[in-house]
């Protein structure tokens, strides 16, 4: 009978048998498969409807063919995954809700916004390693004009965007955890709290993000005891170019300075000539960064020891019309070979 | 190092060491302090802006209340409560988002329309018996005017329902989760797919629904191995009274009948001179339903097993207008003395 917690420090979990990633795949869209890491994606989009008569479809079914995608990969038929973590950005999370009535698998829906994939990872391994799963699918998926037109403005208008804007990925990343097999393996975890330091710009969702970012990060190393050094790569969700900096000075402030080895998945995934501003942003942009880049640097050996800390912004059109400011969210998984 | 799957069938979880439902608590408004169960409430509400600007402020001062308030019960300071697992049926889970925001206790954020209490039971139970936390909480608070005007009309408006509509519940349910301690406990639960039989009329969800129930209830019966008889009352979320009847009727075709201790928190929850035509609805239905008059019978060993099945609806506004059915998903959670 198994009475050991397995938490550790204030927010932090430690895995006593670390879960395995065992296959990961990924869907981009045209212009994130113009970016730098373009030929990495397994899947690169020609076009934003994917044959779907609604965006919404085609982001819906970025999940469903994302999922079978990593099932080939690892050679499962559906049916052998027993449960499916994932989530989206739009209301009731609807990408995810008819990816999953088509995929057959039972299902549970998270909704984290950005944080979306780090929160299911964190999930994910904690239902392997408790014992009640052996094999399950974390999936996330965001596409940039379904976003635009529900949080912001419709695209066809060409509203000017600020310096500080962020544009959201079109892209799905899934990853298979597993209790037994080869692959990098998630050893601890860290849930976040929601931070709200008064910043209502949505325009700058990097700004609004990053103590939420600092706040779990120090929360991780003050928990678990380990030193940023442990890691090869320290990289956030997507905060962008602004928000990064802004993280990386608070964690210094909070005596827990970072060092080099930090990045973004929104800094990286667009070229600065892609005319994105600040970054990527979605919940997508973690995902496919993640489920392609990373984890293959990872199998590579390029990376032995990554902290992903995917960070969502948690506030809806609604909250900000009704003079709320931006409670904002991060949750910290360590991925190690 | 336990290596024991926890997993009974192809969607069910049995709990090794059943976790305990030490203390669970209540808020509702004035029509539901109204209905039947009116006194067994903990806190009606006067009205439906709770001393905040806006109904939804509101709604997540219900939850942000709630939390408190089953805190209290247990003698616990909020900042012993290890993990929030909560969620709403607002576009972004704002409700939940804001609640967390002022609670500052880490926080996960589901969704699964009316069906997020028993998913958030059913994955603290796994939190709780993988080990890797003692107490956690899981909360979910529905409000009827934020959801009929971002659903369906503005109330203002006094647009007619059908006989087969619901009525959204202005409720929140939180329940502590524990290890250890005195209480009924979660013994197993089921993980519910996404159903949908191409049901698209957003005026009767029950219709809807009831399939989703049913087969959920049917996985529950074939994986545990158990008989409908074993449980004092199988009670699902919210199908309404028309829903309830086609629920059993489905039941009944696929050689699983239900016998006669069988109810819905929707056709509990109002009397029918509350003109609310097919019964209560949202996630805050079955929340308060459970995290009160349910649970206080279980107290009181008037009921011992019961098996409570969460059901949700998961369209939003945009795939109903996009001539999208509804998909619907419920998960089961059985509560034993």
């Amino acid at each position: 009978m198994p009475r050991v917690s397995k938490r550790t420090g204030q927010q932090s979990i430690y895995f006593e048998n670390p879960p395995v990633i065992t296959n990961w795949a990924n869907i981009v869209g045209p212009m994130e498969g113009q970016g730098p890491y373009g030929q990495e994606f397994d899947w690169v989009l020609e076009d934003y409807l994917f044959g779907e008569q609604s965006w919404e479809k085609a982001e819906a079914k970025m999940l469903r063919e994302t999922v079978k995608l990593v099932a080939s990969k690892a050679n499962l038929p559906l049916g052998n995954i027993e449960v499916l973590l994932a989530g989206d950005l739009l209301n009731q999370i609807i990408s995810a809700n008819f990816a999953a009535r088509e995929l057959k698998i039972p299902f549970l829906g998270l909704y984290g916004a950005c944080s979306t994939m780090a929160e299911g990872i964190a999930l994910g391994a904690m239902l392997i390693d408790g014992g009640f799963y052996s094999t399950l699918t974390v999936g996330v998926t965001s596409h940039h004009h379904t976003a635009e037109r529900q949080f912001r403005f419709p695209t066809e208008q060409g509203a000017q965007r600020l310096p500080s804007s962020q544009w959201t990925v079109t892209g799905c990343g899934c990853l298979i955890i597993q209790r037994d097999g080869v692959g990098p393996r998630i050893t601890t975890a860290t849930v976040g709290k929601v931070i709200d330091l008064g910043q209502s710009d949505v325009n700058d969702m990097g700004a609004a993000m990053a103590p939420a970012a600092a706040d779990t990060i120090v929360a991780h190393f003050r928990d678990t005891g380990r030193d940023p050094r442990y890691y090869d790569l320290i990289i956030t969700g997507d905060l962008g170019k602004y928000g990064l900096a802004l993280m990386e000075s608070l964690c210094q402030k909070l005596n827990c300075p970072l060092g080099q080895h930090v990045s973004d998945c929104g800094v990286l995934i667009y070229d600065i000539d892609q005319d994105v501003h600040a970054g990527g942003s979605g919940c997508g942009c973690s995902a496919v960064m993640l489920c392609g880049p990373l984890l293959n640097r990872m199998q590579a050996k390029e990376f032995n020891r990554i902290l992903l800390v995917g960070t969502g912004a948690l506030m809806s059109t609604t909250s900000s019309l009704q003079g709320e400011t931006i409670p904002c969210i991060a949750h910290a998984v360590a991925i190690e070979n």
